[in-house]
């Protein structure tokens, strides 16, 4: 279904002009639920997080997991920027709270944009009182354009999810290119509902979304100082979320969160294709894993699937270097539906198949190890010529 | 000084064109000791071993390390080829032992080229007494060549090593545009010395070798099904390295394995430039190293670099992801000797030096970590949109 981040009842949202970006358009995002939300977060594992990460990581340590409302620009990541960006960032939070009138820790912040230089704070106050004005249900789909950097299209996705104690919405909003572009940094999504979700339930069903959507994808395998995921649970729809019905929201939940994804990699840095890459007979689950990453991030295999080549013995080098249990006699591979490798033999009499197959633009890649019984899936995007141009380019 | 793997004292080798490149090209190299040799080797830690690195592997066991002679084919890897394909480099062993007059178990095999395609045995056999009759301490370089599949250049190297007992000499000759290519698989290198050196002395030594030079480069982060390093020492100089003597000894080796293996990068496909990448200040070694691959892998320091972009963020986002004690407020980031981040505060200042440094081809960048005082230093090329358009190319 179409929708977005303010299709769960209860939700307001606004995207404005604050003057941060150069070109003047949409740069920041104001998302408010009409009463206290349980909040749940996953935040960048990178060891350099930027400001507005290090303050609404503290927000929702403060506030036990409760929100009201999520404040975000784009054009400045403010990362990389001391003591100052701190001070910005809390700053940006305290006028937040001001103009939606809630407590400071029911503000999260989330900036993209630029690394290393410093938020114009007064740009952003400037902006807020006009996006508490702009603030109405019908205003996701400009929130969603107002977080986006070199985005080449706004995502957001939607979903109704009938439980049996009545029907619950969730909707999101996401930006990023893919995890690349630290420069411009990165990935950020924001999911809302209004199903009443208790706090310790919320967090495992946003692990557990997250886990098969977010971090399942790469572009480029490099991660930003400012990656988030915040899912917000107002409850507005009076249904509550138990253990009876957490199955049915959390896959709810997978699907809004995979919608989102899978736009960043699409709209992934000179991509032109989605790859998907199922990897199977594997050892264990996380074996499977770290062997459909190694294929997703190999540049011989992305640069392959650009060119649309067959090239089989690429996607059996991978999976023997991935530092995984492999057995070459039991080994297969297939693009789409057609075998290339089976139990140690080639089959490049299907090589003409496959190359015609590879001329789509929704591809699916298949690896097996051999090892044992664990799959993995994972998405990712070619690699191109344009996009070596877009990051070799001089900033200026 | 310029020399290869003939400069040593009783060393041979020929390089000839038995047909197995389409274009007929050199393709055939075989490098034999006079006498028989101290072998030491080291192999691709790929599970889908190629059938010579099998074979080379048994043989060096069942001879205790000791070898004659190697022999090595371009233009196909033998690699994925199942029984058959061992049961040709079991043959393309036999045959050599038998021309070189010696065991089989002292002759070593190495292929390199196309993985998935049979070895056609017959255009080997045909190709050997020829190179038997080639054979000659001035023919290296024809070795050199014999051994290249994408390389752009041969690359050779030789030293002489002046120790208490006399002057020893190492000369080497490798192959690989890096370890890329799979499909045209890639790396491998044959060094000889004359010095007489014990077994256990001569792995220790190709080990510690290794680790500074062709394990500490990279031109994608792929590594193949063929990938070796050979190091044979026959001892005709009449000079024993002993634990007095090996410290020189393996300066001597590193010093050469070192030049061959910034070959190989700065002939990385596509490559502009060479990069050097040092990590200081690590919690240990190991974090150092895993850093500074992580640095020379990513594809936006790549394309950065590539694109003459002094952007320190990139640098720093990797070193905060990379899994490595990292502690921003103490980080530092230096293109050349350009201070471009440090003590958590950006010096942008300092940013047009910096981008006309990045116009050279020989560049170092440094990331500090501020966490120990261990450092790494790797080799790396940049990324440019000739890789993608190498790599993508249809192999028909």
């Amino acid at each position: 279904m179409s929708g977005g981040v303010t299709t769960p009842r209860g939700f307001r949202a606004a995207g404005v002009s604050a003057g941060i970006k150069a070109n003047n358009g949409l740069d920041l995002a104001l998302i408010v639920s009409d009463t206290p939300a349980t909040a749940a977060a996953v935040f960048t594992l990178n060891k350099a997080q930027a400001a507005p990460v290090v303050v609404s990581r503290a927000h929702l340590e403060r506030s036990g997991g409760t929100a009201r409302a999520i404040v975000v620009n784009s054009g400045c990541a403010n990362a990389c920027t001391g003591g100052e960006g701190l001070r910005v960032a809390n700053t940006m939070a305290a006028e937040t709270a001001k103009v939606v009138g809630c407590p400071i820790e029911q503000v999260l912040v989330a900036s993209t944009g630029v690394i290393g230089v410093s938020l114009p704070i007064e740009k952003v106050l400037r902006g807020l009182p006009e996006a508490m004005r702009e603030l109405s249900a019908d205003q996701g789909h400009a929130a969603a354009r107002a977080i986006m950097t070199t985005d080449p299209f706004p995502k957001e996705a939607a979903a109704q999810i009938p439980l049996d104690a009545g029907t619950v919405a969730i909707g999101g909003i996401a930006k990023g290119s893919g995890m690349i572009e630290p420069m411009m940094a990165t990935m950020l999504a924001f999911v809302t509902t209004d199903a009443n979700v208790p706090k310790a339930l919320l967090d495992r069903a946003l692990k557990d979304a997250v886990d098969d959507s977010f971090n399942a994808i790469t572009v480029d395998g490099d991660s930003s100082t400012n990656d988030c995921v915040i899912l917000l649970a107002n409850g507005a729809s009076g249904v509550t979320v138990n253990e009876g019905s957490y199955a049915a929201f959390v896959e709810g939940l997978r699907d809004v969160c995979r919608q989102l994804a899978l736009g960043i990699v699409r709209g992934g840095e000179g991509a032109t294709k989605l790859v998907t890459v199922n990897v199977t007979g594997a050892a264990n689950a996380s074996e499977a894993r770290r062997c459909a990453k190694a294929v997703a991030n190999s540049l011989l295999v992305k640069t392959a699937l650009h060119g649309g080549d067959p090239n089989w013995g690429r996607l059996i080098a991978v999976a023997g270097r991935a530092g995984v249990a492999f057995d070459l006699e039991r080994a297969n591979v297939t693009i789409g539906s057609i075998v290339l490798f089976k139990d140690g033999k080639p089959h490049d009499e299907n090589a003409p198949a496959a190359a015609d197959y590879l001329k789509g633009k929704d591809l699916t890649v298949g690896v097996g190890l051999g090892a044992g019984t664990a799959s993995s899936t994972v998405w990712t995007c070619d690699l191109s010529a344009e996009y070596v141009r877009i990051n070799a380019d001089y900033r200026t």
